[in-house]
């Protein structure tokens, strides 16, 4: 098989080792999926389904080789039901020929992970991205699910009934599960009505503290935001010596709000009255498109800054979710880690669901800098765990986060693996992924 | 034992026959589940999990006697996590109960089923009501369970961060799964801030199909409708027959808004201008708490009203949900299946999420009308099977739906057997229940 393809299907966007599956099979649909399962489940070969390689914790690489299964040529998007408010895709569809289409009807899919994701990867992983505190995580969006199981039998998990409560729930179940238990090969989706206005914000605050309040104040006010990002004072530093800008180097909140021209008019001054309560004085509203861009500037170019700046270091991502309450000393304690370590560290974060990421930059040929940065990522699970949060908000188990799954899950941890065993007993689907002892 | 002890937990609201139970156990905490299951799991003795019986099919009755476990007792609201939107209870606790001590918060528990139910229940059996069109089904308020499995083992299915995306989601999995799976113990569950602001509304429409494209539309629209209730021709002549009142006796929306002052003045115009279009005349909006509560009257006094005339009879309660493109048509055909025959019969839904019920005047002791209205409500599922919907909406299985798990889910279905097998594999967990072939 081209060396290249094998390349491209070892890897994936982690820092995590690349590993060669030995052969890339790339199927048309779910009976061609259905019968590679099939063949390698009775001489068990691992199978690895793989979408565009965007995971962030090695979910694709082939760690054990064997077959890495590229949905991507299954990228139809099947059919709009308009007056349903959902969508029937194949798994290789991504985010952006989505939302192109949809944007026809007037709707929209509002997962918005940054990467353009295909959007069967952004199902196996639980997805979410800046726009769940309003409208919610990729499980929440999955309305029914075409899967093939281990033994190439193909079930769906739900129906295009907006709510049921027959049989037992194996939608949730199967989003997020990476792979482990299943293949998808179709998604029916739901997507929403493009808002008739949008406003933007931009607020500036002396303290990590007084900027968690504010979200806090934000949400119990009942303000419809669909976005509230975090952005520390290293982070606006290290943007504006990138872009040679001068924000103000302070934590800093980046808002958007969705809803109707007099209600959004009535949302920015109550919002603007609690910012203040919260020691914010510097901030700013925009509805304009262009506008909002603009004021978003920072925030959408954190990342370039960081890539562009990065020579040969890699970006290791810290990923847990802690309850609201636990965010400003669990950031706080963050920054001291950093601080007191060698490894150059910002942090961004979707607060109004408690999840933050460290952006580690990490040289991966030196070894006591891996050491030092795989450190700062288990202190910081280790005290997320300690208060009821989760060890990943949103990138997903992968390689990465395994061996974490015993500690947050204790006896549930046994109720898992006792599902993976039944519906996969010979361990061919993805193995080294979620279930590692 | 005291014989109005167990003829209490031989039977639910439903018109399932009743059974008593050998024996019933109130349990003070998880230990005691736990030690119960494991007692029971040894000596395969059934364990039938109860709350107020306030079920609609059948979902306590045990049917193969053993021990009702009576979680009523378990009634503590452990704590309110404010800043979290969380709030931690034991399973005994009522949602009337809940959001008393909630408003002393300013927030709210957004499911309303009708009945004053247990939240165990409510979560054991996926309920939700007139408010998931706008804040999702009781699967969705659900962050964590403490679950006691058949073997006794203690287990926590989730955490408390907004979002996750570590290990299997067992969230979902146990709720709706009527305690065939395990005996739930705690609730972490999310509240949400009171609105600012509440305005209701009432339309009268020509026709089924006017009403349910209205309904689209405003959907469509974007307007944070929070209750959409269909009540057809039929249902408001029985209210007027029985309050003497002169309501229109056509096809009418119970509408309810949530929001902010500014913005639901711009909803009601864009709703007005939405049921003008879909030929509606008749409509009223009003935001004055005692007059909202006036312009719902027929819909609050319809199952009074269907209760007080039924003399001997009983209500069979249909509860099937489609795709909501489907749902003019499965109502016509509803309204047909119902005149053809000789039972009494209106249609009620929860149009924005495609649900609907039928209330059915039968008469238990009549063997030709039972097997009329069985016969009705099985036409009423296929129809809704056909279409991609579900038997069940909102009121569960039970042993009601049960024979239609198989047709209804397929392949899937041997998934979910599984996965009983495994977690209870001496099958003394609610049995009879969802799993009978």
């Amino acid at each position: 098989m081209n060396e290249t393809i094998l390349e491209l299907h070892g890897r994936d966007e982690s820092y995590h080792e690349p590993r060669l599956p030995d052969v890339v099979v790339f199927p048309r649909n779910k009976e061609d999926v259905s019968k590679v399962l099939k063949f390698a489940n009775e001489r068990k070969i691992p199978v690895v389904p793989f979408g565009l390689g965007t995971s962030l914790e090695g979910h694709v690489i082939p760690v054990n080789g064997g077959i890495s299964l590229d949905l991507s040529q299954m990228n139809a998007i099947i059919e709009v039901k308009e007056s349903d408010f959902l969508v029937k895709v194949q798994p290789g569809v991504t985010r952006s020929v989505l939302n192109k289409e949809l944007k026809k009807y007037g709707l929209f899919f509002t997962v918005d992970p940054g990467a353009d994701a295909t959007l069967g990867g952004m199902a196996a992983t639980n997805a979410s991205g800046t726009t769940s505190v309003r409208y919610g995580i990729m499980r929440d969006q999955v309305r029914d699910l075409e899967v093939v199981l281990a033994n190439g039998d193909i079930i769906h998990t739900g129906s295009l009934a907006a709510k049921s409560s027959s049989g037992i729930h194996l939608n949730g179940m199967f989003v997020g599960s990476e792979g482990t238990l299943g293949v998808i090969t179709e998604l029916t989706l739901k997507v929403y009505g493009i808002p008739e206005a949008i406003t933007a914000a931009r607020a500036v605050f002396p303290s990590v503290k007084n900027a968690v309040d504010a979200v806090v104040g934000i949400l119990a006010g009942g303000i419809p935001v669909a976005r509230i990002e975090f952005v520390d004072a290293e982070s606006v530093k290290k943007v504006n010596e990138y872009m040679e800008t001068d924000y103000e180097e302070s934590t800093t909140l980046f808002m958007e709000f969705h809803g109707n021209e007099a209600g959004l008019a009535q949302d920015v001054e109550f919002a603007s009255e609690i910012l203040k309560d919260h020691g914010c004085s510097n901030f700013q509203f925009e509805a304009d498109s262009k506008a909002r861009n603009q004021l978003w500037e920072a925030r959408h170019n954190l990342l370039y800054a960081y890539k562009h700046t990065a020579g040969k270091k890699k970006i290791m991502l810290t990923d847990v979710s802690v309850p609201v309450s636990e965010l400003t000393g669990a950031i706080l304690h963050t920054r001291e880690l950093i601080d007191a370590s060698s490894i150059e560290g910002s942090i961004v974060g979707h607060v109004g669901d408690g999840n933050y990421h460290v952006l580690l930059l990490m040289d991966n040929e030196n070894p006591e800098e891996v050491k030092e940065g795989e450190q700062i990522n288990e202190e910081i699970v280790h005290y997320a765990l300690k208060r009821g949060g989760t060890c990943t908000g949103e990138h997903g188990v992968g390689l990465g986060k395994a061996k974490y799954q015993r500690l947050e899950h204790g006896a549930a941890y046994e109720v898992m693996k006792s599902i993976k065993k039944t519906l996969d007993p010979n361990g061919i689907l993805n193995p080294g992924k979620i279930f590692i002892d």
